[in-house]
C-alpha cells in the first residue's frame, strides 16, 4: 500500500480546473474513500494566470512536460484535448507503469486499442469515462454492469451542442443559422463550431461506444458521418407532423458477425424517451439481449459533470493502487467488419422543392417505383408562388439505402425537380 | 489463479431459471471474459421438476443446503427470496471467505451493513446489483461512478407492478381495482399483491440505494411508505389538468446531516423525465453535487433483465477471483438522523367530498389559513346530485406536512366536509 498517491493533472483549463478544485477542495473526502491520501503533485499548464481562477497553488503548474511528470507519479490526468501531444504523453505514462485517465475521445477514438494493451502490458489503466457522455456513467456501466449480455444497439445523443440548436429549432421554428448564433452567445457552441456541428465530436464518442459494445475495434474512418448544417426549421415541422422529432443520433448496430456505426440527423419516433432528450442533455440507449434497452441520461458536458467522471476514474485507480492489484485487462474478443451504409434497411424522409404544375407527383412515384422504394405518406404543403414552385415532403417504407439514393438520383434528373432539398434516415 | 471459479445457485425459480441458462448456455464467453472456466457446481432447489424447464441436469440440484454449498465454492448466487433461510445462508457462505451475489432486497435493506462488514472482514464482498432495477445499472454507479459526488436526492420509480397499474389507470380511465385485476391477469402483479401495492417492495429498495448514496445506514423503519391503494382515476384526471403525472415514488434527499426517506403516490410534474416513465419500467434519478441529475432507466423486472444484473455481478467477483485481488472494502462514512415526515416541505394535492351548498370554501379556507397553509389552486368539478355533494380538490402552496396535516384534522371536523378523500405530496 503506498504511503500517498499522487496525481499529475495535464491542462488547466476548464475542465481542469474543475478537477483541481475537486481534488484538493475533497482531499479529505477522497483519501478517507480509498484510504490514503489522494495528492496533486503537478499542473501541466502554459497559463500560469489560470492558477489563480482555478484556486491552486501557481507553484504546482509547469510548462514542462518532462517536469510534470517527473518523479514519483501513480495517476496522470490528461485534459490537453486533441491528438498530440496528449497521445504522446499517454503513451509514455502508460508505459512507465503509470494509470492514465482521460477525456481525451479524439486519442480514444483513435488510438483506443494500443493504449488499451500497452495499459495491460504495464500491469495499470487508461480509464476513460469522461470522453463520452459527461457526468452520465457509460463507459463503466458497458466494461461491467452490461458485460454478461451481447449488445445489440448503441443509440445516443451524445453532442450537447447540436442538441441544443435542433432543440431550438424544433420548439421555437429558428432557422439553423440562428439557432447556432444562439447557442454561441450563450456558450453552447464554440467559435468555430465545426467539431460539433459536422458531426466529428458524435463520431469519437460513438467509435468508442461501439467499440466496447461489440468488443471489436471500431476506427474512426468506420463511421459514417453527417452533420446537421443542412437541416431548416420547416424540417421539423413536417417530422412532427409525421409523428417524429429529429435528433443528431449515433447509432452503432450489431447483425450477426458485422457492425454498422453512423452520424446523421435522424427521424425518432415521438414516443421514444430519446426523442424527449431536449437541451444540452445527452442520453446514451443500450439495447442487450438480458437486460433489454437501458437508458442513460443526463450533462453530456461542463466542467462539473466532467470532473465526476474524472474522479470517479481517479478514485477507481487510487483503490487499485492502495489495494496493490492489477487492473483486470480489457479484451477485444471479435473483430468485426464493417457494413456499409448502402445495405442500411430504413425508412426515408426526403424534402424535394418541385415545379408546381399537374404530373410532377406522377414522375416522382415512378422513378421511386422503378427502384422498388414504396412511398408510405407524401406531404404538399408550401407553395412559392412567385417561383411557381411547390414543397413535397415523402415518407418511404423500408427499403435499402442503395435503392433510395439510386432513386433521388433518377428524381434530380426530373425536369420538374428542382432540388432534393433534404434526405433523413429514420430510427426507432 | 484457480483452474476454474465454482458457482453454487440457490433457487431455481424464475430469476434462478435464467441465472442457470445465462451460466451455462454462455459458459464459453464467460470463461473467455474472465480468463478461466466458470462453473455452475450445485443447485439448491426442492422442487426437483424444475430442472427440465431450466434446461439443467437434473443432477445438480440437491434440496439440502448443507450439501449445496459443501466443497470447493467460490460464488454463491441467492435467489430463495425472503429473509429466511436466505440471511442465514449469506452469513455462512461470507464466514467461509466465499463471495455472494445476491438480488434479495430484504435482507439487503434489513442486513446489509451487518453483510457488507462481514464480507470486508472476510476479503471477500457481497454484490447486489439485482436487489434494485433489475436489469439497470444502479447499484454499481453508485457505488463506483458517482463516488465523487456528494448526493443529495435519489428519486425513484422502482416498483413495475405498481407503475403498470398507475399507467393503465391514468391512460385508460381505470379505477384501481380494475387496473390491479389487469395486472394480475398478464403477470405483471402476483395473487397477493400487498407487497407490491403498500410500497414493501419500494421501501426495501429506497433504503438500500439511499444507505448507498449517503453512506450511511438507512434502516427500513426509517422509510416512510403508503401505497397505491387510495387512489383513483379522477385523481389522475385531476392531476393532469395540474400538470402532473401521479407516480409511486421513492424519495430519498439529505440535507446537511439529516435524511427523509419515504415512498408514496406522488405527483410529478409532466415535463419531467420520471414523469414520462410508463408501464414496468423503472428509472432512478440520482443528483450529484458535480453531475447533476442523472437518470437510468430500464427493465426493472423480469428473469432476463435480473440474470443481466446477477451475471455482472458473478463476473465482476469471478474476475477478482482470477487475479487474486481483494475487493475494495465499501465503507459507511455517516450515520445520519433521519427528519421525520412532519417536517416535509412541499405542495399538497388535496380531495374533498362536501356538501353542496354555499359557504362550504369559505369554512375549508379558514381551516387552511388558520395553519398558514396556503392554497395555489381550488378545483370544484364534479357533483353528485343525489346525495348532494360536491368534490373540491385544493393544491397548496409550499407548506410544512406538520401544518397541512393539523389544517386537514380541522377540516375534518367541518359540518359540511363529508370527508377528506385524498391527500397527496407533489414532488419536483
Amino acid at each position: 500500500m503506498p504511503a500517498r498517491v499522487n496525481v499529475v493533472l495535464l491542462g488547466l483549463g476548464v475542465i481542469g480546473s474543475g478537477v483541481a478544485r475537486a481534488l484538493q477542495g475533497r482531499a479529505e473526502i477522497y483519501s478517507q474513500r480509498i484510504g490514503a491520501p489522494l495528492l496533486l503533485r503537478r499542473i501541466l499548464e502554459r497559463r500560469l494566470d489560470r492558477a489563480q481562477a482555478a484556486g491552486v497553488d501557481p507553484a504546482l503548474l509547469t510548462a514542462d512536460a518532462k517536469e510534470a511528470l517527473s518523479g514519483d507519479v501513480d495517476i496522470v490526468i490528461e485534459l490537453l484535448g486533441g491528438e498530440h501531444p496528449a497521445y504522446d504523453l499517454i503513451k509514455d505514462s502508460l508505459t512507465q507503469g503509470r494509470y492514465v485517465v482521460t477525456a481525451n475521445k479524439e486519442v480514444m477514438a483513435k488510438h483506443g486499442p494500443e493504449l488499451l494493451a500497452l495499459a495491460a502490458k504495464n500491469g495499470v489503466d487508461i480509464l476513460y469515462e469522461a470522453s463520452v457522455g459527461g457526468g452520465i456513467p457509460i463507459i463503466s456501466p458497458l466494461k461491467r454492469d452490461l458485460c454478461a449480455n451481447e449488445i445489440s444497439s448503441v443509440r445516443a445523443i451524445i453532442n450537447g451542442t447540436t442538441n441544443y440548436i435542433l432543440t431550438r429549432m424544433s420548439r421555437d421554428g429558428l432557422d439553423f443559422d440562428a439557432a447556432l448564433a444562439q447557442a454561441q452567445d450563450l456558450g453552447y457552441a464554440e467559435a468555430d463550431p465545426t467539431n460539433d456541428i459536422d458531426g466529428h465530436d458524435a463520431a469519437y464518442k460513438v467509435a468508442i461506444l461501439a467499440s466496447l459494445a461489440f468488443r471489436t475495434p471500431v476506427r474512426i474512418e468506420d463511421v459514417h458521418r453527417e452533420g446537421i448544417r443542412g437541416l431548416a426549421a420547416r424540417d421539423f415541422r413536417y417530422a412532427r407532423e409525421l409523428g417524429y422529432a429529429i435528433k443528431l443520433l449515433a447509432v452503432a448496430r450489431r447483425e450477426d458477425s458485422s457492425v454498422q456505426v453512423r452520424v446523421h440527423a435522424t427521424l425518432v419516433p415521438e414516443d421514444e424517451l430519446l426523442a424527449k432528450v431536449d437541451g444540452a442533455l445527452n442520453a446514451v440507449e443500450i439495447e442487450g439481449d438480458l437486460t433489454g434497452k437501458v437508458l442513460f441520461q443526463g450533462a453530456g458536458a461542463g466542467s462539473l459533470p466532467t470532473s465526476s467522471a474524472i474522479m470517479a476514474d481517479v478514485l477507481d485507480a487510487a483503490r487499485a493502487l492502495v489495494l496493490g492489484t492489477r487492473p483486470f485487462p480489457w479484451r477485444y474478443t471479435a473483430d468485426l467488419a464493417v457494413t456499409p451504409l448502402a445495405q442500411l434497411v430504413t425508412r426515408y424522409y426526403i424534402r424535394l422543392e418541385v415545379a408546381d404544375q399537374p404530373g410532377v407527383l406522377a414522375g416522382i412515384a415512378r422513378a421511386f417505383g422503378d427502384h422498388q422504394v414504396s412511398i408510405a405518406t407524401v406531404i404538399q404543403k408550401e407553395t412559392d408562388e412567385a417561383a411557381q414552385t411547390a414543397e413535397l415532403v415523402i415518407m418511404t417504407h423500408q427499403a435499402q439505402e442503395e435503392a433510395v439514393q439510386a432513386t433521388l438520383a433518377q428524381v434530380r434528373e426530373l425536369p420538374q425537380v428542382v432540388s432534393v432539398v433534404n434526405f433523413l434516415r429514420v430510427d426507432g
